[in-house]
């Protein structure tokens, strides 16, 4: 598989074509942004960590039914993924408080909800990524209301595999980031990338947090989280 | 019926007790404040015309089969109606983007919709009213699932009903907000007020504004859109 030209480069990836149009290479970078660009910094190691880490939970996620972009790592920072047209909306799913919600609605951090939460934000870097419900997006032709049905239910679906494989890890899954692409036959897949950059994950006996909170809040061990959580994931 | 100890007071209405622990009696002011209360202001005679409209579209709905808190109309600003424990949602239909939407979507207004959205916003005027969608409010037990299915059938209901007589009176109803609370034996009703103050109603041969998007955005004849739309809605 050749690597050709470079697509795009995102904050956290590239993405390059290759011969075949329906395929491309990603390549994660160490640069960490948050609060939507506004704090910029480099965790060392990092694009290692989230290649590896998501393309093991792509796997993972596979083998439970979830279709996913994933079809081969080429090197420690590269994945051949399928080529899709992102929907753009950022899927959130919540299992407890944290971040933007304890913010947005004035609540601790740390509440467990009976039933997880889901949310879209508008993929807008210029808009702040702002929240959209589903009536929103299918008024502004973001998706069609059968993707989003689509969509809802291969997310809770994705929660429920990850939560409890983290928690045989000892970790608990507090909420995350999908995007999810269209593939050239129409297809929705799960893509983009699974990990401590997309997930909150709490130690389950400390509750430390082991994941991008750490950069965001300057919270210090941000290198060493990361590692944390590749060493659960990998076993190494 | 007697009018006793004054309640609460709210930015356009007061709330008074009565004889009757099922009924309040709503008296609404001139008042007029926008963007969560930066904005202060009065419009002359508003207080009535938004009661007595209130009471119009209340009774409209009625015998579309739409409960509401109404009761009867005590005065030019009073009006008795069934004690209820709002939900704390505001209940944000729109047929075409204007506003808060355009603004946070990024799109112009005056875009019409092939379906009707539906939104709820968080009523706290300390956070804001931020933007909730229905599994935050389950989340934060601000509302039961069944409860909000409840409220969004009954939402739309009101929309139709609403498209329709505005339409009859050359008025395109842009967008609206309302509030639904609970009667003492646990009933959903409509509740709050059907008003210029909470709808956005534009002349639909002229597009000009008929409501408080003329107070917001100081465009000027303000008591005199709010007199007209009393005028198509009275037939007077
Ligand atoms: N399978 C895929 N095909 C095409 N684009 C993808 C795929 N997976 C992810 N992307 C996109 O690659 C871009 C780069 O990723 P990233 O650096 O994380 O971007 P961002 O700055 O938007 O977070 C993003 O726009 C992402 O949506
Ligand atoms: N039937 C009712 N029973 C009890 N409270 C009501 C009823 N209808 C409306 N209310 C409440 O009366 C209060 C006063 O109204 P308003 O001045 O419009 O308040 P706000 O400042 O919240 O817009 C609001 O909290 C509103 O939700
Ligand atoms: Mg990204
Ligand atoms: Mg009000």
């Amino acid at each position: 598989m050749e690597k050709k030209e470079q697509l795009y480069e995102g904050k956290a990836k590239k993405v390059f074509a290759t011969d075949d149009p329906n395929l491309v290479i990603v390549d994660y970078k160490d640069d960490a942004t948050a609060f939507n660009g506004l704090k910029k910094g480099s965790i060392a190691g990092k694009g290692v960590i989230n290649n590896v880490m998501s393309n093991h939970m792509f796997q993972l996620l596979e083998k439970q039914g979830v279709p996913t972009h994933f079809v081969e790592q080429l090197s420690e920072r590269e994945t051949l993924v399928k080529k899709v047209s992102i929907v753009p909306l950022e899927v959130i799913i919540r299992n407890i408080s944290a971040g933007s919600f304890a913010k947005r609605f004035g609540v601790e951090e740390g509440i467990v909800f009976d039933e997880p939460t889901i949310e879209f934000s508008y993929k807008n870097d210029d808009l702040g990524d702002p929240l959209m419900n589903a009536y929103h997006a299918v008024a502004l032709k973001a998706a069609t209301r059968e993707e989003i049905e689509t969509i809802k239910s291969m997310a809770f679906k994705v929660n429920e595999v990850m939560k409890q494989y983290f928690d045989s890890l000892n970790v608990i899954l507090v909420d995350f980031k999908l995007e999810f692409g269209k593939t050239a036959d129409g297809k929705i897949v799960l893509a983009d990338e699974i990990s401590p950059d997309t997930c909150r994950l709490w130690d389950k006996t400390t509750k430390e947090k082991l994941d991008k909170d750490r950069f965001r809040r300057d919270l210090g061990g941000v290198e060493e989280a990361y590692q944390e959580i590749m060493k659960r994931v990998m076993g190494k």
